[in-house]
């Protein structure tokens, strides 16, 4: 049985879209799991002069897990500099949504999406 | 880029839900994927006199493959019998979805869950 908080990610992603790719504001994170061959895009819209994250967006094709994951990831750094968003930790996600060992690696894709997304928008400065 | 006919499941799964599991001629399938840790159910409302496959449900807490592959199976199997629908093989829907090979394990979930919904079925006559 799964966790009530994992469900109701589930059930009800939120910030599920895409931002403007081209924007030099938004950074985007493009990321794969190779124990299972998911994928999750998340995009971040950062002000530029405090380096706050001010909108949050994400898609994936991944289970139910890694969906609650980058839901419950999306909502935890908006609000965040970038810098912190850089070091919140997979298994933080994890002990939050209680998910099982077994799916330890659909919260690492929402870790790296984050980081991932962060490098591109420091790459596009 | 994935296969539309992939994304047309994913995004319209068919026959998702659940048969009630103490009705005789209800076969309810449950089964995991090691790959990656994610299960599937699946039951099948069989008519007792002829085997035939009247009614398909489904449940997935797995990936976008396994959402469609299953749906997809689900769409095979009905109106087929119990004894053909058992034939069914991953790669042949893994196939028709077009699935790159490390989705294949998605595929091989709906193939177990029709099998072990058609052995359950088979006890409980
Ligand atoms: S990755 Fe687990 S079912 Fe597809």
């Amino acid at each position: 049985a799964y966790h009530e908080k994992v469900l109701d990610h589930y059930n009800k992603p939120r910030n599920v879209g895409s931002l403007p790719k081209n924007d030099p504001n938004v950074g985007t994170g493009l990321v794969g799991a190779p124990a299972c061959g998911d994928v999750m895009k998340l995009q971040i819209l950062v002000d530029d002069a405090t380096g706050e994250i001010k909108e949050v967006k994400f898609k994936t094709f991944g289970c139910g897990s890694a969906i609650a994951s980058s839901s419950f990831a999306t909502e935890k750094i908006k609000g965040m500099t970038v810098w912190d968003a850089a070091k919140v930790k997979n298994t933080d996600i994890a002990k939050e949504l209680s998910l099982p060992p077994v799916k330890l690696h659909c919260s690492m894709l929402a870790e790296d999406a984050i980081k991932s997304a962060v490098r591109d928008w420091e790459a596009k400065r």
